[in-house]
Formats: C-alpha cells, sequence, structure tokens
C-alpha cells in the first residue's frame, strides 16, 4: 500500500503531445518529469506518427512508468479534424499498451473535476492548480500541465478503487 | 528493375483490419497471401489497438513485405466514427513505419481506378477485379479483398512513378 506508483499522462495531438510522468503514494504526489514531444509537421503521416510513437517510447524507456492515463477525447469539430485526432490518439494509446502498461481513458470534465474540483474548470485554472498540487513540478506548455493532470486524476481514481475494494 | 518487390495493403479498422500481401515485378502481381485480424470486441480500447498491433506485427514478420500502403479514410459519417477509426488507421499507419516500412496512402477512389479503371466502381467490382488480377488468391471477406486493392494500386503507382523517373 505504501508503495510509490508511478503514472504517465498524455494528452495526445499529432503535432503537440503533452505528458507528465507523477509518483502517487497513498493520497501523496510527487512530480517526476514532464515534456512535449513535437514531431515534424510535414511528410508523410506514418513518418510522423512514427516519431510520435518513437518521441512516447523514450520517454516510457526512462521512467518506466507502470501505468497511464489518457484523456478521452471529446469530438466537438468536424469528421475530418476527429480522424486527425483519433491517429495521434491511437498512437497514444498503443505504445504503453504494447509494452504491457495498462491504460486509464479519463473524459475532459472528470480530470478537471479531480484538479480543480469541478468539471466546468477553465483550462487556466487547471494549469494553475496542477502547479499546487505538485510544487516541485518544472515544465512549460499547457500539453505537459494538461498531461500532469491527466495523471494527477489517474492518480486520484486508483485511489478511491482502492479504498472501495478494501469496503466491500 | 526485375526484382519483386513484396508489398502490404491494409485496410484498417477496429472490429476487422483486412491485409494483403503481393509481389510486384515490373507490371506482373503475384499474390502471396490475405487475412483479416479481429481484435477482441470488449476490453479497454488500449487492449484492443494493441491486439490490432500485434496482428499486423506478425503479419509483418512473416512476410517482412517491403513497402506499405494504407487507404486514405474519406470521412463521411459523424465525429464520432471518425474518432475511432481515426484510432485504429493511427495504428495500422505507424506499425510499419516504425520498422522503417515506407507507406504509400491513396484515396478510396484512386484505389478503385487503379483495380477497375474506375474511381466509382462497386465494391463487387473491386473484389472481382482483385480476383481476376491475382488468379491464384485464396482468401475471404471483403476486408482482406479490399486491402489486396490497395496493394494493387500501390504496385500500379510506384511502376507509374518509376517510368516518370526515368522519362525525366
Amino acid at each position: 500500500m505504501s508503495e510509490a506508483t508511478r503514472i504517465i499522462g498524455i494528452d495526445p495531438g499529432l503535432r503537440r503531445c503533452g505528458w507528465g510522468i507523477i509518483e502517487s503514494e497513498g493520497t501523496r504526489l510527487r512530480f517526476v518529469g514532464a515534456g512535449t514531444i513535437t514531431p515534424p509537421v510535414t511528410g508523410a503521416l506514418s513518418e510522423r506518427l512514427s516519431a510520435l510513437m518513437a518521441g512516447l517510447s523514450e520517454v516510457l524507456d526512462r521512467f518506466s512508468p507502470a501505468e497511464a492515463a489518457v484523456e478521452e477525447t471529446f469530438v466537438n469539430q468536424g469528421a475530418r479534424s476527429a480522424l486527425i485526432l483519433g491517429q495521434a490518439r491511437g498512437v497514444a494509446l498503443v505504445t504503453p499498451a504494447a509494452r504491457g502498461i495498462p491504460v486509464g481513458e479519463y473524459a475532459a470534465n472528470v480530470v478537471k473535476k479531480a484538479v480543480v474540483g469541478t468539471g466546468h474548470a477553465e483550462k487556466e485554472q487547471v494549469q494553475m492548480m496542477v502547479r499546487t498540487l505538485l510544487p516541485t513540478a518544472s515544465f512549460s506548455g499547457a500539453d505537459a500541465g494538461d498531461a500532469l493532470a491527466i495523471a494527477i486524476c489517474h492518480a486520484h481514481h486508483r485511489v478511491a478503487a482502492r479504498r472501495l475494494r478494501a469496503l466491500a
């Protein structure tokens, strides 16, 4: 129970893919690392997705997270945008899964609720609360912050799930 | 010029992903193999995508194609369907690309034109022409046939591209 679990949160995107690693021990959280993968914006789509996978693989090699979490995509744009995002999201889901790392998926409002306390928080509030909950966090860019928020959400949910199991 | 090139065509899908392998030598085509990968329909999306990647990896290991081709998706459904298809398509593109296999993309009407002679062919015509162009082909299911059509399209285009280069 007291062992720290390392979690990677991933905010998928073809141009910018945020990643954030935290350690969760009981209800405590610790910042480990965060950054943004930026595949080339030109060239064949397969090459760009391959660069995304290589970038994510490098992060997984470096930090060896035990669990992963990816935001469930809310599709409010057209089908064309959804297809492009879906391709990047498929790579973000499969890269940890192919290594046997379980991947949780959380809707955007669930992530906001876990981090800010309300599902209708503004983007800026999420970024601010990530820095409050992880005071040692050092990162730049909203994508890395969003990825950390997803990791925090997963940490909260796994603690809650464990408590429910303990009560059962 | 006379060396046979092995090509894999992939018709991506989360429930059924068709694959077809041919050899192209000059203007001659030879059937090598074809089939359908059917990832589990339940369970975490990441696991289903991981099963798709494992199935494709197995085919690539077994047949060692030098080039790959995937149909460009025409999105005529809603954004939600596009997202789901996009995720499977991302895996279909990245699995060969991560091994250094170049991946061509062709629009559906380009595939139909290459196989049937017109971009407005019916699905059944495509299947019939695949069996005509590859008389030794043994496969079942429209997904495997569509994948072979994509491979044939790629074979035609690479021959045409070589001729253009020779003229330049």
